[in-house]
């Protein structure tokens, strides 16, 4: 993805660090057995192997705790899960395959006929090799999910059922982790670790939030701060909305929703609930400058992942949603043919490149004033002019300098002055070190 | 023209009662031959059989009353006009058609030449067979109009003029009628009864108004209150705007004038003064459903009829025009071919369906505000979603439910988030009804 | 220029005076050979010349005077400057063409060898028969400019160097003419004198500006105030706004740079920052009717002329630029092949055409309100209606006159209905007589 524009995104040839893809892959494979459910020891287990990457701050909020219209739910305890066949054989193992187990399923234990047993299956006729994965958080239930062809192929006779499982009071489980800039202003890097053996539609976003964290670290200048957060989808970001919503609704300038990252489809991007407002222009702006005529727009629909808590009326946060192949817009998404051989490490790297243009977009695009706006500075005098004036003056660095001096007036923020100017952010940044440093404009701050 | 995305128009399927073609065109046939004019007993005949099928509140104004820049004329009373010819044959009698004397007539008894009649003759050259409709209401004037190959044929000789009229302190009469809704927001329906024998420019606007009275009144669910109002074009909407003009502003929420809405043209919408405001946006809506692209659409322009008054900048309200082929877009208009052969009752009763699909969008249309605003309600716990999650979950109540929740912020209509979200007004009306229910939504009044 | 639409501009077909192309010839005769610059005699001596068509108040502002970020620079004094070469033969003298001086060199005399002069001669490799236009007012330099084919060819050997030229005390010289209007409101055009022998790029502006002044003298009706200023580019209008920014900020409702208007190219319109305020709706209007598809329309960039400084921030004023082949966008910009030859004087009155219809449009642009709203007024009471009605009454101007009166609500400007409307802004301007005389509409003053 690298291309002859990136120079033009202020942080994508800046950062020191680039992860390869085998790393990445070293950390999906240890991540993709583990039972993870919106509760419990996956989820626990999950975000000690993240935390090899970031310094995570865990934050364990009880079960019952009250979040808006919805209540924490119990913690699920799953040791074991299987079927023993007629034959006798051990069939539908949670140990084989985490999504042959109905997420989130009570206990049981029982022989049953096959048709009894059936009443307990799930399966895709349309996709018969695929598992599908199916959860049942809300309304106490068990079963069992399984390849269709499967699924007509058992024979009749008797089936014994264990599920050894328990719902206890104990807490929901999510993982932050800040890196502080210098304006109070946030962006906010949002993905969920709910999902069980999942790759796409969940282990990418993840890896991608943990390792564009490592990449940030090690960038020097960064002006805003942002914050990064593991949680189970929908219940976790109700929960963390609990207890940040209202400080969002100061801090928050931008957020993205990490998911669908790492298949080899072109980039998407999923407008925020505001459509147009600088989250949505800047990952616009570094995305189509990466991806070209490739990059998919979507606009925002009160469906799919996190967003929708984010972007409920009562926050209406500026959050929008990075992907590649966006959830329900490819045929593997929520079986069990999202596995490693749907995705790309390389492709996963590469979002973490996108992430970090569209961060980089977002830290330059401050807005500034003059600190004397009648008539231009006499640029000579500043030593960002030359002093001889002749036909063949053609400076680009000039042309930078003359828009950002003429429209630094505390409305335009450096993506409006690039967009009406057609000067790159990165050249426009340039300059405004420059008239920084000679003090002809000043920053307008725009959350106190 | 019912189709097949009617479905999608909250009365049209809604509304148990449908007037007949032939029960349209009886009622025509009574009101085609009274000798109509801005004042007079023929207007008086005329609502007295629309009186049949609405229960009118008539209004006479005085003649003499000071309406803005406008006075209230004289009545006119008309008792017989016509011409003997030198053959001594009755011609250009208005008991015949009530075209031949010039509207608004003074009396005039006396034996002119061929040559001096035909000072008082008006005729179309272009178009030989129609008689002309002609009017003088602010100035004494007399006349015959008649087709120009009779007028070319009149044979020199003597001919008696007998116009046995008068114009005499009396009033100007309007009818209205009001259906009364849940909130005092109000909906105008304006109609004219002052031309003679016409049927798209005058008789199917009044029949248009009487019947859609009937339909609104059959159906039970009616948020807002419907006021329907017959008058003599121009001098009557300013008589009425000087008695509703300040009520109007305050409470009509959409208004649209009924005329030539009986021929077999296709719809016409042309827009208010605002231009977007929600009565255009309803019409739109209704009405691009039901015609599809052979839907004309007009920008305001001041000219036309009563919404020139209507939207006059003092008052600026949201007043359109739904017709058909509109004044001055067919060659008939203003003539004795405007007649009963040039319009069909299957339009006309089909316009009805048109004007109730737009009523029934404006009635759906009301702002909603979310009780608790901040992440989604958990549906579920409101019976209003599946317990089971899984990669087959899909379903278009459920869809329509997240927009409306979602953009339920006191900011957007129902046909704003009809417009944004693509989901058919009629699913979002569902929306709202088990919304309310489940107490998460309740109606912002914007008309106290 | 003049066609078929001239009639729809007001002041075009209204003005009884047009300078003929022969006359414009001999003033810009007289004024080519001065050796200008942003002071000095050379500028003074140019509007002596200009001040015999136009009545210029001439105003001196001394050296060392702050504007801004900017300091008035001392008086350039130049008697004599020319180089001597081997033969004996004089070389680049200045009064042979006065470009050949570095303008605003610092004195200098020596014998130089073919190297040491070398180091201070301006030429273009790539247009080898042009002399270049050097300038060096803010860093003490001199040198010589000539055409690349002949520097190559000057011989070895000792060159005599004469630049007889000091750096005085003395004042920058600006001439400013006012045509006082009915209104406080005020048009700026702006022109600069600073360059020397150079013909598109700046002798036809100050000749445009002149000339422009004496058409408008002539125009009996005339609202708004007319100010137009001769001045030194950049250190000229930042001296001007220091006097008068502020003052402009009230008043100014529209402005003009007049500059590189004597070529054969198309019409070119540069907006101003703001984009499309009455300034730039006004040029736009008339310069579409004059110059059809022809007409070059560019969007505001801080580069340019002079308005760059009215257009900077902390003014905005809404400045745009009118011109033919703008500023950098032909080859023989800021060359000795700017000259007579280039351009064309019947072009040059063309051009004041074009600035006589914008200021014709603007003129005419006020925002009226009607002094009874409510309703259309009875226009026959008013002397403004056929009396009698009938399918045949059509009437450009009653189009006209409804449009005025249904607009006229203190918001549309006229160019406002001109444009919603497309009735031609000279008819608009004539009903707006019609019903002010009526009583029916009041101007509303937008500056006090």
């Amino acid at each position: 993805m690298p291309n002859a524009r990136n120079s033009e995104l202020p942080w994508l040839a800046e950062c020191p660090l680039r992860e390869t893809a085998d790393e990445v892959a070293a950390y999906f494979d240890r991540l993709w057995p583990l039972l993870r459910s919106i509760t419990g020891e996956g989820v626990r287990r999950t975000h000690d192997i993240l935390g090899e990457l970031v310094p995570l701050e865990r934050i364990e909020i009880p079960s019952g705790t009250r979040c808006f219209d919805w209540t924490v739910p119990k913690e699920w305890i799953c040791r074991d899960a299987y079927v023993i066949g007629p034959d006798g054989r051990r069939l539908l193992d949670v140990r084989q395959n985490t999504l042959h187990l109905v997420n989130y399923s009570i206990a049981f234990r029982g022989v049953l006929s096959r048709a009894e047993l059936d009443e307990h299956l799930y399966s895709l006729p349309e996709m018969p090799e695929a598992i599908p994965y199916v959860t049942s958080y809300y309304a106490p239930r068990w079963g069992f999910c399984l390849p269709h062809a499967m699924r007509t192929s058992l024979p009749e006779g008797r089936y014994e059922v264990v599920i050894d499982a328990e719902h206890v009071d104990g807490s929901l489980t999510l993982s932050q982790a800040v890196l502080p800039g210098k304006e109070p202003a946030e962006v906010l890097i949002s993905t969920y670790t709910c999902h069980p053996s999942l790759a796409n539609n969940e282990l990418s976003g993840p890896l991608l939030a943990a390792f564009l964290y490592r990449r940030l670290a090690a960038i020097e200048r960064r002006r805003l701060t942002y914050r990064f957060v593991w949680l189970p989808e929908t219940i976790g970001s109700l929960a963390y909305l609990a207890r940040y919503g209202e400080y969002f609704r100061r801090r928050l300038v931008a957020g993205y929703v990490a998911s669908c990252v790492g298949d080899r489809g072109p980039l998407t991007y999923k407008r925020s609930r505001r459509g147009d407002g600088a989250a949505d222009r800047a990952a616009l702006y570094a995305l189509r400058r990466l991806a070209g005529d490739s990059l998919r727009v979507l606009e925002f629909e009160p469906s799919g992942s996190d967003e929708r808590q984010y972007c409920s009326p009562g926050f209406d946060l500026p959050v929008g949603v990075i992907a590649r192949s966006i959830y329900g817009a490819y045929r593997e998404y929520h079986t069990s043919l999202d596995n490693r051989n749907f995705i790309s490490f390389d492709s996963l790297v590469e979002s973490v490149d996108a992430y970090l243009a569209v961060l980089g977009a977002l830290d330059a695009n401050a807005t500034y004033r003059r600190t004397a706006p009648c008539g231009e500075p006499q640029l000579g005098r500043h030593g960002l002019y030359p002093s001889l004036g002749g036909p063949t003056v053609r400076d680009e660095s000039l042309v930078a300098l003359r828009w950002l001096l003429n429209l630094a007036d505390g409305e335009h923020d450096l993506l409006a002055i690039a967009e009406r100017s057609r000067v790159p952010l990165s050249a426009l940044a340039d300059a405004t070190r420059r008239c920084l440093a000679a003090g002809l404009i000043e920053r307008v701050a725009l959350i106190e």
